[in-house]
């Protein structure tokens, strides 16, 4: 099952929390905060502009985007999984290597 | 009796709450919390914009949606059965198989 | 003496509680919360669009009418009757049988 | 004297408070709460949309308007009596015979 | 020396408080409340719209104006004398013999 | 080193307290309050309308303005002095000799 | 790793307290208020209007802008740096040498 989201709504998958560092070792605690990225799964038809027109948003699934602290609280359940729905105005940026 | 719901709204029939597993299992108090799902049973015309054009609404007679966990509040009877009144804008997505 | 309502405003006679039931027994303080739904005496010419268009509006004289359970706030007497002026964006919908 | 109201702006005269119903009897403090009704003094040339555009206001002198219970706290002092200043969005409609 | 008030801005010389009635007879204490009227000293070049044109104000030099009861709070004080900044919307109309 | 503001801001040098009358005479604890006056130091392009045009600004470098008591709360350090940043809106007019 | 921020967002890089003067005296305690200025490190595509049309930032990267005080909350942590997120209207200005 998979959730198409509306007008300029994303469906995010969160990040992990990393308990350990990149050389291994467990950071016990370190996880206490969520992070705040996570990667777009699906991205709504655009955002309705004042003229009627629609526009395309700035994110592309499979994208890595950091979000705001206090977004992140709308959730749904799908297949068990919790995903997060964020406005794209949620979004800060997307992550780039 | 039906409703004819104006311009953005949409007239929905939450789901019910599954208190049962897929395997048959009764899960006592498992269903204290309403679910945030539901079948759209009738849409308004659109949403009208500042520019007095139409915007039909992006879900149809039939998808399942999922909506806000502060949404759901507005309800009304029709013979008897309580359905809920969303605007469009408290919907997050339609759920699709 | 009759009222011609204002722009998108709407002239509403709140339906009755109904204290019995279709078979005529009698819910004593069944109706302790009063009925969201009345009927359209008369409707304002349209709600008028930041670009100075009218837009009619989608509800006619004679309809029932639901609204919110906090609208029906607002009300005038008109011969000895009380009648609820509502907004358009009060009411959710239209009965249709 | 006499005043021109700006823009949508309405300049009223409260209706007298009926202290004697239609058969002449006297009714002792029945007239508590001040009618919201009046008769239109005054009207100003229009609300000015924001394409630059002047809406003519829906009501004209002469006119007795319904008004809003919270409405007709802005007064002015005209030769000694008093009128209230209303918005056109404070008017919930006018009376006709 | 003069204030030039930016856009729909206006500077107004309050009324001074009558303390004597026409006939000549002190009131005292008569005068507690301010008068919310003044004379327009001079006016800004207009308000500006969303479409990017200029409204002329729809009050001239001269006029007395009436204003509302919480508004003339922002004062400044030229050649030793208080003067009013009073925006349009705060002006409620313009007294004629 | 100088700031260049970004669009509706405007950069004041605000006006020092007189602490003595124009004859010499010092006022003790006289200044107490800040004069909201002020000379514009620099102007930023103008502000954006919402048609995407730019509306240039009503003041101009050299210019002494008049700005509202609880302005002037923005500041910056340039050079060892303080400056304020306003935006156009909460000036409320020019000083003219 | 690198943000490409969103629309009217903007990346900065917050500048470091100086805790000496220019002669090279430490002032202890002296930095107890982080400074509102910053480098900026990438900028976004621009704002978008509401008739759809795009506005082009104001600020380049590698700007030293000034910003309000109580901006510069939105942090995100890239290759362990914290970095700020601000919108442009969080942004007083461009320094200039």
């Amino acid at each position: 099952m998979k959730i198409r989201p509306l007008h300029d709504r994303i469906v995010v998958r969160r990040k992990e929390e990393e308990t350990a560092t990149a050389g291994g070792i467990i950071l016990p605690g370190a996880a206490a905060e969520k992070p705040n990225q996570g990667v777009v799964i699906s991205v709504g038809t655009g955002r309705i502009l004042d003229n009627g027109s629609v526009q395309a948003l700035a994110v592309n699934e499979g994208d890595v985007v950091v979000f705001g602290k206090y977004s992140g609280q709308n959730t749904i359940d799908i297949d068990g999984e919790e995903l997060l729905i964020l406005n794209e105005s949620d979004i800060y940026g997307v992550l780039e290597a």
